[in-house]
């Protein structure tokens, strides 16, 4: 079944320990999109400007995604972002940001986008993420995923988002922020009661916890030994657990299968993990993450 | 089947921004004696002074918790310490230690203590766990619990130490401490390759990590929505663990078995994170502790 992802394309620069590397494809959508292309038709919904590299065009198609409402600006230059991770690769910061014709998207869905039943709307501006979301006619079950910053500049907006969506997904710190406490359950739990029938706290290295209507699940993370660039790690899982649900074939969702997706979409995040930028995901093969998804429920079965 | 546990006697003093509480029963053989005794007889190993409360040592016994091999040093001063937790609980600061009997334990076992077949070096020195070890001459199975202090002040010791243990057990942040990495799954590796056939890493709120000779076993941590005090809650998990594997009966024990034991661990370790001090796990029923590893396997599942 087909997945519409919403968010952003950029060229990312990233500095860690052992390299940098220059303008590589990122950006919320771009990861998102390769994660759920893995097993299902995506359609990419983002801006770019005119200097975005034909290469990564075509490494998106080449993909089965589907790029007609990627919006290229005439003139324009790509989103671009460039961080670096300290040591342990846990913690970032931001060393530059051009948002250029992130400023001006208005998202216009075709009438096929428009139709989906599964809907991801990617880190982006709140704004940006209620503009797709009015434009799906097709009651789709919705997915947002948020940060820091929109909590931080555009918190009532985003609190608009999450009485409309059914999956809220946001990383541990930024739920704490977002709720004002540093109980992790409780966060959850206060999230819920915004709006969003489930949230989905994702804890990096240390898993991540689904909230239900009336139940919990969690899961830990695929034991890496070595992470080359963490970069993405979230939009992978938000996109794996979109494309998992569409591959159901269905638009009603159980909390098993919830659970289920989560851990798929914790699986795919540990490869986009082990090099930069998208290298290993989009090298992934759905033989390769089925051979991770039993290695990793092997080590996390209670005996 | 009786397990000796030996480590420290405290009377500890603890500040959160909840509240402060004096001259509590704590020290590491105390919460893991009492979390070991839920299931089987204990022995405990350990010094304190003759101002230690007959409340504490009643509460001790009254949990079948034999004291034979506590040494009462007659004038002696029980060791103290006094500790702040920051608003988030999962970081704390030591305000005072006074060590005073801890200086002279030079632990003696009974006969009944050194056959026993499952041993928890809870959280001491490294001389003195080995002084324990060596006196242990029934062949048991050993566990052995240390923190960061040692690594700093007696890192020759431990290593000594770790050579002679079946289960070395430590907190995800002394575990990169140790061996001088920040990714935890390389840092489990290298501390099994300083001897010990299994290595636990106890990740508090994240749950745990069990490294075993060609496996690896991922648990989370039970759901809390409330931390009163997680004093003690690495002492509990480690004396659960060791009460698990005593109660099954043998002294042979299949990385399944392990598995186990730090799922049930850390369950009763999130009892005593929910009051001051023992508090919680002194009134810890088995079937409490049963129900809890119910949902909580329940909760962690994958469908």
């Amino acid at each position: 079944m087909s997945v519409l992802i919403a968010g952003t394309v950029a060229l990312d620069s990233i500095h860690t320990s052992s390299a940098i590397h220059h303008e590589l494809l990122g950006g919320s959508a771009a990861y998102a999109a390769l994660a759920a292309a893995l097993t299902n038709p995506v359609q990419l919904c983002a801006i770019v400007g005119s200097d975005f590299p034909a290469e990564h065009r075509a490494l998106l198609t080449g993909h089965g995604i589907d790029l007609d409402n990627v919006e290229s600006v005439e003139g324009g230059k790509t989103f671009r972002w460039t961080g670096r991770y300290h040591d342990d690769m846990n913690h970032r910061e931001t060393l530059a940001v051009s948002i250029d014709v992130l400023e001006q998207f208005a998202p216009k869905l075709n009438p096929a986008a428009s139709a989906v039943r599964v809907l991801l709307l990617a880190n982006m501006s709140p704004d940006n993420q209620i503009d797709v979301l009015k434009q799906c006619l097709g009651n789709p079950f919705i997915i947002a995923d948020s940060m820091d910053l929109w909590i931080n500049i555009a918190r009532e907006r985003l609190q608009d988002l999450m009485q409309k969506v059914d999956l809220f997904v946001i990383n541990e710190d930024e739920a704490k922020l977002f709720v004002d406490t540093t109980n992790l359950i409780k966060a959850g739990h206060k999230l819920q009661e915004m709006g969003p029938k489930y949230v989905v706290v994702k804890k990096g290295e240390h898993g991540a916890i689904l909230f239900g209507p009336d139940q919990l699940f969690m899961t830990c993370a695929y034991p890496l030994r070595a992470v080359a660039d963490p970069t993405g790690a979230g939009d992978t899982f938000a996109g794996g657990m979109a494309g998992y649900l569409a591959g159901l074939g269905r638009k009603d969702f159980s909390f098993a299968d919830l659970s289920n997706a989560v851990v798929y979409g914790s699986v795919l995040a540990s490869f986009t993990c082990e090099e930069f930028g998208v290298k290993r995901l989009a090298a992934l093969t759905r033989d390769e993450a089925e051979a991770r998804l039993s290695e990793f429920k092997a080590c996390t079965t209670i005996g």
